[in-house]
Formats: structure tokens, C-alpha cells, sequence
């Protein structure tokens, strides 16, 4: 199943579901409806599918009259992987951790599908960088890796948009990741069961005003998804609504000589196979040039 | 003011303020109740004061029949700073950044005042950091250094307890300072009125088994709240109820020689001037040796 999140003309969130007469669906607020997603997210595939099958039996929703809106509006953690493709940990220069870079994003910097990702008015270095998205739906601590998938309700697509030099300019890379409005989320929550196993051998890619800049295997992951859980979980507990966004391939801006910077008018799309395309333009923070 | 959080015996949450006659307060489901405290932090100081009024109206609670809880649960962001006192900078053995090392704890670590601080089964390296919290009231973005302080509602002591190998295993600190359990945080939020202007001229100790371990005023950040508040919003909203954690002053276990690591069984104590005092007990993951 594939589940979008909207915004009517009002501003009102509603739930969707994709189906082959198009999207159907609510408003959260609707008393007719389903309620929350988020609270189905912990009862496993099968509450998230009794979810879906209500959804479906609501009035059809008008495309051209919503925005999209992230799948999940506040995760109670955006749990990030930096250097999880070889090729991209060696084209910016870093070593190869043994272990999972993980670093936070706050739910203050998520956009959806359609929306502008936006470079901020102190900086000009705005890169791109293409992610698939997990979306935990059973928590747990001490999760063992043989298990972890059991953990994943869904999956989706991240443009994990990196300030480079504001990344950069203290030993934690959490600023250059956390202005506003520089997480591109979705287009839609999929389902586990509509993916391979952990998304495994899945091309993903990243293209910028319709030149391909990003391009891998997801199976080239260095900690793959199920691993990745495993670690996290020996630290914090995971919970239903949190979201693994499990890393970049080669090919961000920064690494580029010169450096390919994201600029204002600019058209970003992240791909992967089964999970569609996450379309975001390109703005400058109150229309200063880049 | 002073605001309390609490559990009662049936683990129910509640809300009280201090008064002389003791804690008076309602559950949170209470309908006789004014219901939550986060939705009155975006209103300024008077509706926070209102509520108060409300709980003082409220039944007395029963200090030896609850468990106190952080001032809030759930907070958006809870950002913190590294590296934010020259002595300690120095004793890390880190270059004194010039601009803030902001990093960020999610909200499954939070523990409050009495609870224990959980040493994770994989680490014996189990740091203190008493801290100030400064929790946001009035929301922003590009808030001028010279309003910032118009944005806080209340202020709280926190430890932001690291565990260290994990804390450096990668480039970035996130694992080490999310650990469940590990940031306490407490025990209440305390009305910005009560205190100096930007929580100035305070001593802000640690107490480790009786020990004093760190003692600073709170003159010796390097960027003070006011400036943190405007650096931090150049990058992203702040919202009603995040908690700025604005870093330790020197004395932590791990600069020392040999190293001084809490273990199960201490007592760590945050104390800063008109804050009260922060208690956490120590105890192991799993009751495993430290």
C-alpha cells in the first residue's frame, strides 16, 4: 500500500491512499475517517493495512488541489547515517567508520513532495544528497539484526539537503543539516511488504534539472538496513513514526570540482525503484540570490 | 514560578507549581484540570502564570507518592552545546570553536529529577555534565540577539550524561549523547521572572557522591543564551517548548587522570542558583558491572 499525506486548499491534513481510481481519502479531522496514521504504525502491517482499506472507501482526492506533505510530520527521531556508501565516504575525503555516522535531523526541517527545499540566505553552498528513508512501526531496544526488518512498517525517499559550509564549521555536523526546510520526505509511505527484504537491490538515484547526479545500488549500503537498526537499538529505543535515513551515494555537489551547487530555480528529484520520485524546486530564502 | 511534572502511582501524568503549601497540581486527564502546559508556553510568560494560577487551585500533591518527570516529555528539539566554556574546551583538548557546536539529543533520553541515569551494558566510560536548559516560550526565526531573551519562558538543570567511546567512535557525538535514559533533566521548569536576565551570574555546580566536580558561573559561556537563541534561529524556527542545553563548564570525568566515571550506585547532583537541585541516582543496563 501507498499512503500520502496532504494539505487541502485550507490547509487541512487529510491521509490518502493510493488505489487504482486514484487517491482516496480524508481529513485527520474528518469524524467519518480512520484517525491518525501514527497510531497505526506500532500494530504491525496488518493495523496499517485496516488503515489503508478505510482510507480507500473515502471520496476521492482532487491532485491538483492538495499540496504533498511528509508521510510523517513529527518523528519523534530522524536518526540520519552519514559515510554509508563507500564511494561517497572516499569523494569526501573521510575515513570509513566502523561504525554507523549517525546524526539527527529535527522534524522543524522536513518538506514534502512538491515543495521547496530552500537555501538559506547565509550560505550558497546547498548540495543535494538522494536517501531511502525506513520508517520503523513495531519499537524496541536490542533489536537483533535477524529480527530488525520485522521493525520496518514502510520505506520512503530523503533528500537529506546538506549546508555545506554551516555542516562544516564546527566538529558536529548538525546546523549545515538542520535549517528549515531542508529535508525533502516522500512522496509516499510504502508499504514493507511492497519492497524487497531491507530494499535491497534497488537503484536509487538523485537528478538535477534532469542530469542524472547520483546513481548506486542500495545494496551497496556499507551497514545495510537491518544492521543499522540493530546498532541503534543497542543505544535508544526505537519507536513507532521514527525514521532511519540510511545514507548518500556518490555524487553530492561538494565532492565536484567545481562543486555543483543547488540554485534557485533548480529541479532535484530523487528516485528509487517502487518508491517513485521525490520532486523539489529549488528557492533562495526570501528571494536573495544564491 | 515553578512547575512540576510528575507520575503518580499509577503512573498517570500531572502538572503541579509549587506554592508554600507544597505542590498543588492535576492529573493531566483531569477535566477539572487546565490541561497541558505545552500548549501555554507559545503564549508568553502571562498565560504561562494563568496556568500556574489554575494548578495552585488544584489539589495538594503528595510528594512521597510520585515520581518526578522532565518539566516536558516530548520537546521538538532539544539542542545542545558543546564546547561552550573555554576551561573545558580546553581539558577536551578541543579548539574553542567560533561559532556554536550545537548537537542534538532526542527526546527518548530524557529522564527526570530522582530517576536513574541508565550506564548502557555496552560502556564503562559514563560522563556527568551538569548543564543549564533554557526552554523556548515564544517561537522564532531570525530572532535578534537583543529579543532572544523575550523567547524564553523558564529555565531547568540538566545533565547531559555522555557516554564517551560511543560519544567519539565516529565523527559525530549523536550516539554517545542518546543513549535512553541519559539526559536528566529538571526538576522544574522555573518561570524566566525568577532568575537574572539570560540565566546570567549564576554558580552552576556538579556533585558527584557529595564531590563537588564542576563549578563555574554561568558568565563563562562563550556564547551566551542570547546569542545562542539568535545563532540557532538563523538556521531554524524555534518552537514553543525546545530546550536549549547550553553546555558544561570543565571538571567532566573523562579530562581527568585517571578518569572519573559514574557507577552504579553514585549519586550525581546539577545545582545552579535558584534552580534547585537535579538528583539522579546511577544504576547499570541490566544491573551488569560497570
Amino acid at each position: 500500500m501507498r499512503f500520502v499525506r496532504f494539505a487541502d486548499a485550507g490547509g487541512r491534513q487529510g491521509l490518502a491512499l493510493r488505489t487504482e481510481q486514484g487517491l482516496r481519502g480524508f481529513l485527520e479531522d474528518d469524524p467519518g475517517g480512520p484517525g491518525r496514521l501514527e497510531d497505526r504504525l506500532g500494530g504491525g502491517e496488518a493495523a496499517l493495512e485496516a488503515y489503508g482499506r478505510a482510507l480507500a472507501a473515502g471520496p476521492a482526492i482532487d491532485t491538483d488541489a492538495i499540496a504533498w506533505l511528509p508521510p510523517l510530520m513529527r518523528p519523534g527521531k530522524i536518526l540520519c547515517v552519514g559515510l554509508n556508501y563507500r564511494d561517497h565516504t572516499a569523494e569526501v575525503a573521510f575515513e570509513q567508520p566502523d561504525y554507523p555516522t549517525f546524526f539527527a535531523r529535527f522534524a522543524s526541517t522536513l518538506v514534502g513532495h512538491g515543495a521547496d527545499l530552500v537555501c538559506p540566505v547565509d550560505s550558497d553552498q546547498f548540495d543535494f544528497e538522494g536517501e531511502i528513508a525506513a520508517i520503523i512501526g513495531k519499537g524496541g531496544r536490542h533489536i537483533r539484526e535477524q529480527d530488525a526488518l520485522d521493525h520496518v512498517i514502510g520505506w520512503s525517499l530523503f533528500n537529506d539537503a546538506s549546508v555545506r559550509d554551516y555542516q562544516f564549521r564546527t566538529p558536529q555536523w548538525t546546523v549545515g543539516k538542520n535549517f528549515d526546510a531542508t529535508g525533502a520526505f516522500g512522496p509516499e509511505l510504502v508499504t514493507a511488504r511492497e519492497l524487497p527484504p531491507g530494499a535491497r537491490g534497488m537503484t536509487l538515484q538523485t537528478v538535477l534539472n534532469g542530469e542524472t547526479v547520483q546513481s548506486a545500488s542500495t545494496d551497496d549500503m556499507v551497514f545495510g538496513v537491518a544492521e543499522l537498526i540493530a546498532i541503534a537499538s543497542r543505544a535508544m529505543t526505537l519507536e513507532p513514526g521514527d525514521v532511519l535515513v540510511t545514507g548518500t551515494p556518490s555524487g553530492v555537489g561538494m565532492a565536484r570540482k567545481p562543486p555543483l551547487w543547488m540554485r534557485p530555480g533548480d529541479v532535484v528529484e530523487v528516485r528509487a525503484t517502487g518508491l517513485g520520485e521525490l520532486v523539489n524546486t529549488v528557492m533562495k530564502e526570501n528571494a536573495r540570490e544564491c
